[in-house]
């Protein structure tokens, strides 16, 4: 006999496979970070923007989960070890120039931000009556 | 009389209205610049990150279109001055730390990058045959 809780589908982790040719066009600024953009599958939502390094970046490729590096703990930062709310990477891309990166997740449990919100980008500029609670959906 | 090609809808400018507490509550790193995330609006698609000063920042308000820093020319760019693709803004975020923007845009013309692709991130990591030529709609 199956549990009901047993049949939610748990996100499964897929590693992601670069080459080394795709690797080697990213490029780290002079503190060897490069800005990584997250962004929800399905919902097109813009998460979070965080900075990885070369180590989280390969971390992040061979666990399929978003791993970052936190400037101001200075140290690796995976996503979800602490709230629980884990980022599945689905695709991710590199721009034009190789210094921005693009990574389309799936996110689990509350969302992305610290602060409870889904998106970090929870307040739009404007008149206090336009900013909503959360971002507006793609 | 009028003629047909008159009758074309083209993007109209508008403002954008922040508070001050708004604009206080955004981080320039030690080079007074803010990474800038730039969403089409209705397709979710992210076509591009670029950086602003406040003065760009403030620009971008007043005029209703994107404005960014170049690092490498050190000048004010307003997107699409030279290439005609024009970003017209309608929403605009910050995130939870207050050091990262996101603008959702009304593209014009031809898309984003300098290398005609209509987003900057069209180049997937993983096998080649996964690299599309524009990246995925959200």
């Amino acid at each position: 006999m199956v549990a009901a809780g047993s049949l939610v589908a748990m996100p499964v982790a897929t590693p992601l496979e670069p080459t080394d040719e795709q690797i080697a066009l990213v490029t780290f600024n002079d503190d060897g970070l490069v800005p990584a953009i997250v962004q929800e599958e399905g919902t097109g939502k813009v998460l979070m923007m965080a900075w990885m390094n070369e180590e989280s970046l390969r971390r992040t490729f061979a666990e399929g989960r978003t791993v970052f590096w936190s400037r101001s703990r200075q140290e690796l930062w995976r996503k979800g070890d602490t709230s629980g709310d884990r980022q599945f990477v689905r695709e991710a891309y590199y721009d034009c120039d190789g210094d921005t990166l693009l990574f389309v997740v799936e996110q689990e449990g509350n969302g992305a931000c610290h602060t409870g919100n889904y998106s970090c980008f929870f307040r739009a500029f404007g008149p206090e009556e336009s900013t909503s609670s959360d971002v507006r959906e793609a």
